[in-house]
């Protein structure tokens, strides 16, 4: 029997002896700060800690996120001031802003009209005269490299039985767009399109689209059926997209406007349409779970390409460590982790409630980024487990006999096993603004999963 | 050591002692004719009978069907007299023909305008004022309980490398309609819908959705799409139905007619919209391996719910046995086997190209039909594996590691060990109109594949 370094089994197992292996590690990597803390938090704290996150899980498996409509950031976004432009991932000064974030910064302010020019807008903001702040400081949350001024248009989804409400910008689609970082004209006008046509008209058909009594989509019960159609509702929204194109069609093809066309061709060339729409429903379960105190369940993840911030339930402090570079890549050609910018966006909270990575034994083309069979894939959902609270009872795997995805994310778990999120994302060219270079699964680093745990030992002492 | 019947095997094991258990069946249950039918198809003949096989596989596997659009039936289907309506299945007399399918051929003569009621209806037919042919024997296939008058519009599915077309009807979608066996006034509408407002109207839009060198949609490219997203692409075609509404949207919202939002509300309401024209792909496909003289490889599989019959390349021989009832079913509330009709339509066909049964492995919606899990679908797949010559290359399967489903049913092989393909299928009332009743797998009667092997050892003798 050999317990823990495999080195002394596999010795034994040389010598043709048999011998049984038990899989164990030191704890937190024999960090001994850690271990003292963990010994609390699982010790005479755990009680009142598993009462806090079986609340948490509770929450984040039973919101119903609601599709209610959409509308100019400025009239429902709370907080957000004139001159500001809402960004990815937690607070950060320009001066260390990543290069694919201030491209799309400037785009963003282009678009608002506030400058004609990338270096007139970036002037702008190096000046103070127009002022960044985190979506996430805003219930809002964007992915990749995104940024928005208050004209631009918001998905609004609504957790009625929590009171939390969560926005997010319609997806910009692919190809030179300033969520990949680019400020081209083009990216520039996708920005207007979005406003002017996409927005205004997607709201139509979505009011239209309430059921018969009323009641707005529900969300997550798109996401459900998208992830048994192989969506892992992250770095694939293919099939989530497609059901809510069928759901809207109708009321798509009694739009008026001739413009209508324009919408039609941007959102059959859209495979990631579904994202941020399904990043705003996670945004309204986290709110509600972010109530509850005392918790060490992770309720906010988020990147802006230069720090990694985690959040948990009853505080609005960031445990910040440097964004990573995303592991696991497939890249487009001529492209590698040489001209690849670290991991980015707000999307990594989906793989708080169950999507993204936990969801990745659900999806074949997830399985084609970590080794390439299915077994690759569960092994991925299995890691999450370890780390994971509970199981949702709406994301559903078929391949593991329909059992749910792991959610809810607690600190100790992570800080306990060096495991941390595994998040499925697209990867941004890290300086010629050209855009997408490929796509792989970030691991989060562990050190703000560490001091996260010490901050919530010390705010329990 | 035991070979063969387990009973042995398990007298053994239950002595404790240690037994290797060899599965092993008499060769075509022991029908000495039809076992030395195979010992010469398999023997002096094995050679001519491979390499003829080889060719159908080819063609089966490698024919691109072509959507080119619709027209009404009169029109385009070959041979089809004026006041004729074609159906679902083998030939057969209107004494002979089922409920369900009488119904439907009634609603398709009142939807031709030629009665106003389902006894009129009946009476020309019953008089022979007009006439039913096979759709089979008109390069047709229709689902289920379908019945087409010349007025119809159908899908015209061409496979340019083997120079052959195929056609099928609009899918009539849920509810009260005439291929679930429904002769309301409901059903009868829903015909006219079809002909008047959706197929000129769909017709434009595919028409419009060809690529930018003219080229027109390949419909196996988005039916392997549809098996990577959950589709079986027999009893769920929810995906690749979704996958070419997002291709055709841009034509659908481009469409002038105010008439677009009906066609919308009934595209957003059909779930099987693409099995009409996956079945047409296909039959464009069985037509081409169909030339193809000597082989033993099933290229015609259909019913008309009293018989199901098989047929082999170079001939135009039916062979028959009594239509099956459906098993592995689920039932709506209230009904059950003795509700049922027994197995019907042309659908059987998709079995032959990879689709359907031997697609189960790829569909978490099947395994639901089969026993719950996904190994109870890898388990169907893994049967249809022992009665195939060949693998698809285009239909992939990412529980088994991305390996192509099973393509070209031998009769040698299904006649040799007893496994006919597995059919995934709707059923339908048996006797009063009220529709469908459930889904299930449908198992093929072995005699008819008998008679097919014996009739090719006559030929080839």
């Amino acid at each position: 029997m050999n317990v823990g370094l495999s080195l002394f089994a596999e010795a034994i197992a040389a010598q043709d002896r048999p011998v049984a292996d038990v899989e164990w590690r030191i704890p937190a990597g024999g960090d001994l700060e850690a271990v003292a803390a963990l010994r609390r938090l699982y010790g005479h704290r755990a009680a009142a800690i598993d009462e806090a996150n079986a609340e948490v899980v509770r929450r984040l498996d039973s919101g119903v996120p609601l599709l209610v409509g959409l509308a100019p950031a400025a009239e429902v976004v709370p907080g957000l001031g004139d001159r500001t432009i809402i960004h990815c991932g937690p607070p950060i000064g320009w001066a260390d802003v990543c290069d694919p974030l201030r491209r799309s910064i400037r785009a963003a302010v282009m678009a608002e009209g506030w400058a004609e020019t990338p270096d007139e807008a970036g002037a702008l903001v190096e000046q103070g005269e127009v002022t960044l702040e985190p979506a996430n400081h805003h219930d809002t949350v964007v992915p990749m490299a995104s940024a928005l001024g208050p004209s631009a248009w918001v998905w609004i989804v609504e957790n009625r039985d929590g009171g939390t409400k969560a926005f997010s910008g319609i997806n910009q689609g692919p190809g030179e767009t300033a969520w990949f970082g680019r400020e081209t004209p083009a990216a520039v006008k996708r920005l207007r399109f979005l406003r002017d046509v996409a927005g205004p008209m997607l709201n139509e058909a979505v009011g239209a689209a309430n059921d018969a009594a009323g009641n707005p989509l529900d969300v997550f019960a798109i996401a459900a059926q998208g992830l048994q159609m192989g969506d892992d509702v992250h770095m694939r929204t293919q099939a989530s997209t497609n059901l809510l194109i069928r759901t809207l069609l109708p009321h798509l093809l009694a739009l008026d406007s001739p413009a209508r066309v324009e919408l039609g061709r941007f959102l059959s060339g859209n495979h990631l349409f579904f994202l941020n729409l399904a990043m705003a429903a996670a945004s309204s379960l986290t709110a509600w779970a972010r109530e509850v105190d005392g918790s060490s369940i992770v309720t906010g993840m988020a990147r802006n390409g230069t720090t990694f911030g985690v959040r948990l339930p009853g505080s609005d402090e960031w445990h910040l460590a440097p964004s990573p570079p995303v592991g696991h890549a497939l890249y487009y050609s001529g492209q590698g982790p040489e001209t690849s910018a670290p991991d980015i966006g707000d999307s990594a909270l989906l793989e708080l409630v169950g999507l993204g990575g936990p969801a990745a034994a659900g999806s074949p083309a997830v399985a084609g980024f970590v080794g390439g069979t299915m077994a690759d894939a569960v092994k991925l959902t299995r890691d999450m487990d370890q780390i994971c609270a509970g199981r949702s009872s709406r994301f559903k795997l078929a391949l593991l006999d329909f059992r749910g995805t792991p959610i809810a994310v607690d600190v100790r778990r992570v800080v306990e096993t060096g495991i941390t999120p595994r998040i499925n994302t697209g990867i941004l060219h890290v300086s010629d603004g050209s855009g997408q270079v490929g796509a792989g699964v970030a691991v989060a680093p562990v050190e703000c999963f560490r001091d996260a745990l010490l901050a919530l030992d010390r705010k329990l002492s």
